[in-house]
């Protein structure tokens, strides 16, 4: 597994189940969405306009995407919805397709620009973590099969001592024929 | 990571949080559970017994332990509480702790005995491999810190090929002084 087979496989209309864990306070929420992933040119502008922010030359993108979602929680009484999207920029390290950064113009823990490292392990597991002002991101992402992958997020204090929240999610890909009907996982 | 250290430092009481994706009719389920695991004596009866049960010689064993845990789950519209113990036997590959066998008289995805296959990887997960008549079990446990670890569980058709349920527990450890009071992940 690299950066290109793991964008990849990666794009495609997924559903997805995701439950986050509030260790405080020992709370659950669920989660079900549709995510979106397409791939986006290297010279398209948003791509290049992310590239120039971080003072990173676009020819060193590899594969970016957007990721789209809309989707549904509990958190509230009623069930909130809520959607957005953002545009992910991987630039892998010189000769190594298997870590670099990850640009992203609006991030998971805070919805500001972001930068992360990644690294994908030898079993196929691609680990991203993101320093945020307040928070530390840490997400690990794989894929059981093609058609399904698990992603378990873990949302630390600065500094990333103490764990605030543990989610995951399961996603099934959705086929584009017909977007209600599902893949066999 | 080998299994020493993992057994190791899965010793204790643990707080429980698990959500079950049970993925055809997208439904979640949730768990809270109280999980307590002891170390046991490779002499002690239930482990020989179980061990005989398999025809392995139990000086094999490393570091057996016993599995128990108390909980609660929404799966029915009231609160349904279970509970359960198990002895776990861990029985490495020669010359190998991040490899091998592990013994169970009770098993996850079916209450029968059962004998899994397990690795630790590069990145100190412990991946468990479980055939059962009419089933597959994968799990993947990993320590964030000492006192807060992750499970992810697959439950798979027989033959590994659809996956039916994917399940992720996130485990606080209990302070041994005082099992209401948790510790600082």
């Amino acid at each position: 597994m690299d950066i290109s087979k793991f964008v990849g496989l990666s794009l495609g209309r997924w559903r997805s189940q995701r439950s986050a864990h509030h260790l405080a306070f020992g709370h659950f929420e669920q989660v079900t969405s549709t995510i979106d992933i397409v791939s986006l040119d290297r010279a398209d502008l948003e791509v290049t306009n992310l590239c120039t922010s971080y003072n990173i030359d676009s020819h060193q993108a590899a594969h970016p995407f957007r990721m789209s979602w809309k989707g549904e929680s509990d958190w509230d009484e009623e069930a909130e919805t809520f959607e957005g999207t953002t545009i992910l920029v991987p630039i892998p390290d010189p000769d190594n397709l298997k870590s670099g950064r990850l640009l992203r113009d609006r991030g998971y823990a805070e919805t500001i620009p972001s930068v992360g490292k990644y690294r994908i392990s030898e079993d196929g597991i691609f680990i991203l973590e993101t320093e945020y002002e307040r928070a530390t991101a840490e997400e690990k992402i794989w894929f059981v099969n093609p058609n399904f992958r698990l992603r378990v997020s873990l949302i630390k204090t600065s500094g990333g001592s103490g764990v605030v929240t543990a989610s995951f999610s399961s996603e099934i890909r959705s086929l584009a024929s017909d977007s209600e009907k599902e893949s066999q996982v």
